[in-house]
């Protein structure tokens, strides 16, 4: 029988779960939420999803519009197995604390919650024995899921000494007319390590002090991407691309086969007639694949709209027990979705 | 007397060498040049240059604009005591090998040409002393010549055992409408390391070996911006601030004080009344700089127009023998422009 998943927040991320969840033989999605009657609760009823208002007060604007609700999330959390929080940076550990916790329902938070208010930080690769059977999980943010990707192929042939890393993130979303800049890089944080080493190290404690991260912001919406410096006790580029060759949701890319920079790469996406161009897998650029002195440098992409998204379906998996085996679930969440 | 000096091309450095060059009260612009009658040629006439044609062949097109020529560059070119090429990249090692050769006159050339086809390759605070009498030199790149300041600040401080850099840099110059990339990030190049760190090295030998970069373009045209991390053999904080403040033409700003982007800090530029806001300094990141585990972390931003634009002017001081004391060109020179 299908375990029973409630999509809290219609957005970016919610969305994109919500069809991920909804193509999974061993899982269904008892509805969805938002905060207002825009296009993307519209979009979801369309599409069949029961849509409930996230804010009982608001429930009357969804009226006023004529868009379609079945209640307020109220009215339906007591019937999901597990509730996939979408909301807004910092807003789901409110959500955990006023409403997942009071209603004793499993739920699942996005990377732009902190660590420390949840049990454990979940990718499927790394921490999804430690998540088994958890109530309350976060799956790490894009950069994260993509480092501890590419860092899980490099530590399957090697030990990793320390890592530096820099971090090129795209400065808003393409949906997203709000943000900026439009004309500039913006170091942030201007401090140096960035958090991002840390939040690796909450998924893989044993690289503690081994991460070394900074961060900056450009303006481009497609993609982040980043310059890997991993220095290793001993390793070959074949070996290193032999291991990424074997690793789930990360794959190469040639720049040389016109794959020379973010914005071919989501032509690709588009061109494999990926929903909404979607690249849930890590791509990383072959040229530049090189073993210097045992130390790995590589250059990679993460569609940051997207690369979270199998995480999400492996992390129900791990915590409702449906599945022991890390890597069975990963398989059958890749072909569901169509990732080879 | 003033040394005589003529500038062959009068584009985005050549027109600010020739303005840095009128500046010193021991050297002269004997002439400027300039393959075609645009605006830049029309205001090099109206600021008083003597504009001489690049290409003897379009001399007529001068003519036929109505832009006022001296001749050509065949014309001015015995009377120079040295010539400071500012072509296109690649250009300047063809007018090496055809022009200046063989009239025998002193002649730098800029960044974008390669180190073999030159004696040596300059930096003010690196190589001034090798270069002291000779005939052609490269002064290097706008990155190059970042880097090189800084791991001077560095390196008087503490000894460099490796330094990995990634540079993130602007797709175009703010006059280019060309160019991109509008909406991507490019690994550029995509192979790793890049040849940015045996660019410095033709500037520092020692350095051989030690500086491992990567680089990416991205869609801004103010500033290119790089994160280094530099291992030392022992260092602090406050050894690092105290030594940038030493460095000339490096400083640092403060986030803090607003000057959280490379859009802030040409802004800043602007308000000090710099001409066409050139920032011939160095800005490091005040809050970024950190030592961790004997490594020096910070983020700096390169103004690719101008930093360059002092190098060349001690670079002549040092081919024409003028003053033997790197220290005290670069004083004088730094007081011309109004560098504190």
């Amino acid at each position: 029988m299908a375990v029973k998943v409630l999509i809290n927040g219609y957005g970016s991320i919610g969305k994109r779960v919500a069809d991920a969840v909804a193509k999974q033989d061993d899982m269904e999605v008892i509805g969805v939420t938002k905060t207002k009657p825009d296009f993307e609760a519209k979009l979801a009823v369309e599409k069949g999803y029961k849509l409930f208002a996230a804010i009982p007060e608001r429930k009357g604007l969804f009226e006023e519009k004529g868009v379609e609700i079945e209640g307020t999330i109220f009215d339906v959390i007591e019937d999901a197995d597990i509730v996939v929080d979408c909301a807004p940076g910092g807003i789901g550990k409110d959500n955990l604390e006023n409403i997942y916790k009071k209603y004793k329902v499993k739920a699942i938070l996005q990377g732009g919650e902190k660590a420390k208010f949840v049990e454990d930080s979940f990718n499927a690769l790394w921490s999804y024995d430690r998540c088994y059977g958890k109530d309350y999980i976060r799956v790490v943010s894009c950069n994260t899921t993509g480092l501890c990707r590419t860092f899980y192929a490099v530590d399957s042939v090697t030990d990793i000494v320390k890592a530096r890393v820099v971090l090129i993130r795209r400065g808003a979303d393409p949906n997203d007319a709000k943000r900026g800049p439009i004309n500039a890089i913006v170091p942030n944080p201007p401090t140096v390590p960035s958090h991002h080493g840390p939040d690796v190290v909450s998924v893989v404690p044993k690289f503690e002090g081994k991460i070394l991260t900074s961060a900056v912001i450009v303006p481009t919406t497609l993609m982040h991407m980043h310059s890997l410096m991993i220095e290793t006790t001993g390793t070959t580029r074949d070996a290193i691309l032999d291991a990424i060759e074997k690793t789930p949701r990360v794959f190469t890319v040639s720049a040389e086969d016109g794959l020379n920079s973010t914005a071919t790469i989501i032509e690709y996406a588009r061109d494999l007639g990926r929903p909404r161009y979607d690249l849930w897998e890590i791509p990383i650029w072959e040229e530049s694949v090189n073993v210097v002195d045992n130390e790995v440098f590589l250059m990679q992409a993460v569609h940051q709209e997207s690369d979270v998204i199998p995480e999400n379906i492996d992390c129900i998996r791990a915590m409702l027990q449906m599945e022991d085996d890390n890597m069975k679930s990963i398989e059958k969440t890749n072909k569901s979705l169509g990732i080879k």
